[in-house]
């Protein structure tokens, strides 16, 4: 064989969220191929899911086509489906898609299949309260908030006007947090004048968290600010409060004076995440451990132990105890690909990865937000113009069509809920597909 | 009962597509109040599926939510349901919605329900070639479509990808056309340069219709136009061909010639109306005739035989054989209203009604369209810049806000597709949603 002709490094990556795209990303210049493995064609901005499922952005507009983000990246190519086993002494990936198997044979391998809804192991609390983990999360909520809205309209019963009315988001993280502020907007400043037998403005909107404060992670003085802002809002802040139990039509919570059980039609569970199935398989073939969340203890330099060519990334990996945000993904698969690029080139590998913490930023509702910044802490307007800022750039550099910033612009400078649309689809697949999932190996 | 007490004149209107909207609206400074119902909370501005199906507009985008439309008319309510029987004697209205079933009474009522796709008796076709008439059928479409890309890219079968590249629109009026060439762009201009393993080139896109020609109600010369331009667009059209057979895997023509089969994983079937279960029960309570479609043979005034309160619209209506389009609808709409109107101010009713036609329009791709107004015909880039107008000056009549202008201005003139994504709850829903409709009373 002539050495031009020498078969490249294969790198298979599996995951397209920020850890595994901006791995491929990493690895646009390097002399490899790259098979991005993927359960959906599209990338999905998952710190924007709660503006799809309140109506203000798309779907398309958070969930850019991988192949169209790549398009440019010549040494990379994706494949549909969904990543079942990985076999690491024969280097090979089992893959399902709509009706076709197949595998990927790889020289390296980098795990980044993110992280599914924890329900702490109440998976039964899904089908009443869904997560905000997927595009058919976010539409699914969306329908079932606008919906609580149009059925409150017709209903005569007051008791069952009340439970339409009342919207519980557990876990007040940055995303319960957003959810909470956005739904209180709706019915307090965008909904009212629209319906004659209802008053939208009489929506209870209660977020629920067993810690004591909100945004817990972002420090005391957020903390105080965010929480400040959400009364402001209108929103009920149930704090030191456990979920105990989860039905169709409400939601039983316990403190230090004992149970309690608020009636609600709309449940949001944004609290708690768990790794994959996958991170459970990989562990058992290779002996490596995982933490109480099911992710993978890697080395410092990400790798799994005992195996130098598997790198996991992102919410899979459990290092330093950081936290399951953007930035760690981003970070760890971009030293990911550095790595391989060092193997490849002769260097020395094994480096420790370093996060970079670049601040929180958590909007609670138009023009407001809370951002930290190192040492600095901004609230309200500066806190949502960094937001806007931050986001803008980061769609920059996804997609290059001007039309398609200038739409989130638009978006998120507007007043409009112009993305209100329930499909019939929705009453009748939950259940389907969960019991799909439940099947996969 | 004090006079100034007197009960308002009750008008009902079922169906918030063009016929009951614009006859909700026309009602606006009427002394009446309006019960305007509907299945969904949008309404559905049907000719524009097309672009949702194929990634160009997000749902929102065409179906703004009722209650916004009809924001500032003090005398319409919403109310979200479907409609299943009218007593014409007790002057009643039955509506089902999810978990509740009330009535709704009237003094007049305007039944604008519309029509749904006709497989002409051949119900079983519908799972494997989607219609176009609701949001649920165009999500649907756009998971089809891309997804076939994105399983041909994973397929290794040379007979399965061409099966998943080969593309059939069933019916060439405007809504085939304008599919076949939305997707032949997609195919030859859009996508390729993003798949690794195909070429999204040799796509086959094919459009089949029963009739010698295709917009065979646009007369002789666009007729030839539109067929020139689906040409340089690459679209195969095969026209005096009839549909026998649809099944998972393709489809089964006739012609002349006789019987042959086209191997297709995607199969749209744009083909026929008819009318709604409501407008049958209808007729039988009335004594009403239907047409062949099932749409009620009304009055030259639009009301329905021995019925002065009850007027039947749009696509309900059989009268002088006028199409379904929306303008018919919206002229026939606002003609009921207007009928109402004077009989409550005490002048003579029973004036015909006369449709005016505008002309007729349709695209062909982006900058190509084919457009006729009056004796004035025109194609191409004129065709389509009046088509843009139109359109979008619609979109101002229902849209008050600046920056949804914008945002549909954006996507006419984008070259983009963002709005790709499949979820997966179609995967499930459409048998489960079909058991539901047919268990409709």
């Amino acid at each position: 064989m002539d050495e031009h002709e020498q078969p490249r490094h294969r790198v298979v990556v599996i995951g397209a969220g920020f850890g595994g795209l901006f791995a491929t990303k990493a690895l646009k210049n390097a002399p490899v191929d790259v098979t991005l493995i993927n359960g959906t064609a599209y990338h999905l901005f998952q710190p924007l899911l709660y503006q799809v499922a309140t109506g203000i952005l798309s779907e398309g507009e958070i969930a850019p086509p991988i192949r169209e983000v790549l398009k440019r990246q010549k040494n990379a190519k994706t494949l549909l489906g969904t990543a079942t086993h990985i076999d690491p002494v024969a280097k090979r990936v089992d893959v399902v898609a709509p009706g076709v198997a197949y595998s990927v044979e790889y020289d390296s391998l980098i795990v980044a299949a993110g992280a599914s809804q924890s329900y702490f192991g109440k998976n039964e609390f899904a089908e009443f309260a869904p997560g905000m983990k997927s595009i058919d999360d976010a539409l699914e909520l969306r329908g079932r908030i606008f919906g609580a809205f149009e059925l409150a309209e017709i209903e005569t019963d007051p008791a069952a006007i009340d439970r339409l009315l009342t919207f519980v988001v557990v876990g007040a993280g940055p995303t319960g947090v957003e959810m909470a502020g956005q739904i209180a907007e709706l019915a307090h400043r965008h909904l009212p004048g629209q319906y004659h037998n209802i008053d939208p403005r009489q929506a209870r909107i209660i977020l629920v968290d067993a810690l004591p404060t909100v945004l817990s992670t972002f420090g005391d003085h957020l903390s105080t600010e965010a929480l400040r802002q959400l009364h402001k809002l209108g929103v009920e802040v149930e704090l030191s409060t456990k979920v105990v139990d989860v039905d169709e039509s409400g939601i039983e919570v316990e403190t230090d004076n004992g149970r309690r059980r608020i009636e609600s039609s709309t449940k949001i569970w944004a609290a708690g995440v768990a790794a994959p199935a996958l991170s459970v398989q990989l562990a058992q073939a290779t002996g490596a451990e995982t933490d109480r969340a099911g992710r993978l203890k890697v080395n410092p330099d990400t790798t799994v132990p005992g195996h130098p060519e598997i790198y996991a990334v992102g919410d899979m990996m459990a290092l330093d105890q950081l936290p399951g945000v953007a930035q760690v993904a981003i970070q760890s698969g971009r030293h990911a690909a550095g790595q391989i690029k060092k193997r490849l080139a002769g260097q020395p590998t094994g480096q420790p990865f370093k996060y970079f913490d670049k601040g929180s930023l958590a909007t609670i509702s138009r023009f407001s937000a809370v951002a930290s910044v190192g040492r600095f802490h901004f609230a309200g307007l500066l806190g949502w113009l960094l937001w806007l800022v931050v986001h803008l750039l980061y769609l920059v550099g996804f997609k290059n069509r001007v039309t398609a910033v200038l739409h989130w612009f638009v978006s998120f400078i507007g007043r409009g809920r112009s993305e209100r649309v329930a499909t019939f689809q929705q009453v009748f697949a939950r259940r389907a597909l969960q019991e799909y999932q439940e099947k996969l190996p």
